[in-house]
């Protein structure tokens, strides 16, 4: 079982940081570097933070404050040893060039743990900091693909030997052992090489998030794990061998790619306590904001409709993102109130809610494990540290008991805790 | 006195990876992570890196293999406690938004010692790292005049006291203390605010390294500190005059803009020692490429030219790169040939070369100071660590001893290091 801890902001719980046991900044390193710490503790495959590019005080106020992904993830690279270590930046909003070299650089300074979460950017709110308009869905999957292609083509250019530094004959670099890319497509002239040799991975790991049909099709072919949003056992079952499914189609085996449905934990050291802990944690929701963050997380505008009547039949484009899909299915089935709805945003953004004994956790996770719902877990705890304190000390040893979890790191590499091949290069 | 450590690639000689005593590698995070430290050690105000967009074995082996800025000093934040952090980021092909918020992230993680050195990429060989056409000198300085203008702007949205965090009320961030930026201008459409709030340092620290006219300009609006490339005193302290007396006219004081030409110091334990040494870093130069880096530096096609005669006239325009300006006036007053001007540039690329006794070296550095050609200097080693380690433990001590230079630091910020005060926000 492979686990991931996924970091955003105070925690994955809108008001977690009112509880007593949580920090209040995200923009304290030395807060996140704790966090770090403890997933290391927990011999955690990586953690991975989510990014925004912009401030949304209204709808998410303790998530909009947060470090940049990449300068967070180089200092944790100082502070940590084994951890992997990945950040979402936008295939939307960068060119490929600087996020292949941002990326090599975290891998080296890491000494091979950098793992990218090759996002398209959803929300619009972005475009107005880069002067631009918001592209459609197809063009942002499609700039995806050939951006995610241009990265990996970019991190090829360099062979393993190239850099010979041999102080004898005063020759630094063998340059028959590099090559530029020269890309010329749809969106991208990319001449290269990168000024940066090639990684201690080969490739830093590559993660996507997309939920779907475009995100399906680009994390078979590109993708090393793939983050789900999925809210019981059947859906990610049918998810992940849809995913597994298709493969083989681009010469890829089922055991490379690593599938983590995101979870939130809420664990107590009885059933009673855990439920005492959401209990508590919901309370702290201020519903003040309910409509405008309903509307964030559905992309729609809510804010015309009554908390306390039925949620209301959306219809949404095939192409939508998985949190509002998913989150609106289970709602149907449900039969919930869009306060009911609006209580589990909050709750975890749209994501699973996993409560429980420190028994009852591991079982479940235990099951969706055996019968291929997963290949492990996303863990995005309610709010840092105690709400992962939580799960590090009290699951994590049953599921190391079980055989089902690593009691400690054996290789040095994010690719070596997941146990994934390090790539050659399609050049050298 | 002021004293920066300028970090490019194995060291600033072209050559010096090849004395016994250099490493050899500058994607090796553990190297660089000692360099940090022996310039902690020396109680220097920053560490200063710069960078390329491209990768040129060709004409600069040595220099192309390197680690991403922004990456490394966040890293080299977690390593280190109090020396200053400054990175080179070009505002030729980055968006401002991105670079206002990577800069606020570093300042935040290194608390309060980040320093952006804003240039305009003089280079045209990155354009086809990014599909584009280089502009031309007049357009990228007008960019950058703007840019930075927006970069500034941004990390004033958020009021020092706009995050509040209150878990009793469920308040975490003051909505009147931040607001939009809203910018509209030629080059750039910013609306802001950043997802970040307002850095330790107000704003980090602005550096500039612009010798032309427009450079100076930029320089005298905008910079902190500003480096310089000189071969004498005199023209030193002409074009630190030139810049102290602009700075009332933007209503700034002389007092803060420091001015640090850079020197790549080579030192022994005697005169005879230093010389002997310099001639070893010299005997490793190859000059099988000389022609290639001097058309790199030059900014001509010198492949025509015949090593050993005379240096040619060439007309450099008037917007043209300082390097290339300072060191052809160099050669015209001392009657070289290309194959002189080549030692020039191989040792330390167009900066001045001082080499001498640590009692010479210091006697040089201190007049220079006194007659107000430098508020301190941009050190260049000529490799890494030795020939750092060379100054750091010969000549600081006797700048320490005479009172120029600091025993410890005083302050925590690059800015308390400076002796800058931190910036009000214009907005709050």
């Amino acid at each position: 079982m492979h686990l991931g801890l996924f970091i955003l902001g105070t925690g994955s719980h809108v008001a977690g940081w009112r509880h007593p046991g949580a920090m209040t900044s995200f923009q304290d390193f030395n807060q996140v570097q704790e966090i770090a710490r403890i997933a290391e503790r927990g011999r955690f495959d990586l953690i991975f933070m989510g990014d925004n590019l912009y401030a949304d005080p209204g709808a998410h106020p303790s998530y909009t404050v947060r470090l940049e992904p990449m300068t967070m993830l180089a200092a944790l690279a100082a502070g940590t040893s084994r951890i992997g270590l990945g950040a979402t930046v936008s295939t939307t909003y960068n060119d490929p060039w600087s996020v292949a070299r941002v990326f090599a650089s975290l891998d080296h300074i890491s000494k091979g743990r950098a793992a990218w979460n090759a996002v398209t950017t959803a929300s619009g709110q972005g475009a107005g900091n880069f002067g631009t308009v918001h592209p459609d869905h197809a063009s942002r999957y499609e700039r995806a693909a050939e951006f995610v292609d241009v990265v990996k083509g970019l991190w090829d250019c360099w062979a393993d030997d190239a850099i010979v530094a041999d102080r004898a004959t005063g020759t630094y670099i063998d340059t028959a052992r590099l090559r530029a890319l020269d890309h010329a497509g749809t969106f991208f002239k990319v001449k290269g090489p990168l000024n940066i040799g090639r990684c201690p991975q080969g490739q830093p790991v590559v993660l996507q998030a997309g939920g779907s049909a475009p995100g399906l099709a680009l994390a078979a072919r590109t993708a090393d794990v793939v983050f789900s949003v999925v809210q019981d056992m059947d859906e990610a079952k049918a998810q992940y061998a849809a995913l597994k499914k298709r493969l083989p189609a681009h010469d890829r085996s089922p055991e490379h790619v690593t599938v983590l449905p995101g979870v939130m934990p809420v664990v107590g050291r009885t059933p009673t306590e855990a439920r005492e802990k959401l209990a508590l944690l919901q309370s702290f929701v201020n519903g003040s904001n309910a409509l405008q963050l309903l509307s964030d997380r559905l992309g729609q505008d809510m804010t015309g409709y009554d908390l306390d009547q039925p949620v209301p039949e959306i219809a949404l484009p095939d192409t939508y993102h998985s949190f509002a899909r998913v989150m609106l299915a289970k709602a149907r089935r449900e039969n919930m109130t869009l306060r009911d709805l609006y209580d589990l945003v909050a709750a975890a953004r749209g994501h699973w809610v996993l409560c429980g004994s420190p028994e009852q956790v591991a079982d479940t996770l235990q099951q969706w494990f055996d019968e291929r719902a997963a290949d492990g877990f996303n863990v995005m705890p309610p709010y840092f540290p105690e709400g992962f304190d939580d799960f590090v000390d009290l699951v994590v040893p049953i599921l190391q008991e079980r055989g089902l979890f690593r009691h400690d790191y054996e290789g040095e590499t994010l690719r070596d805790h997941l146990g994934l091949p390090r790539p050659p290069s399609r050049f050298f």
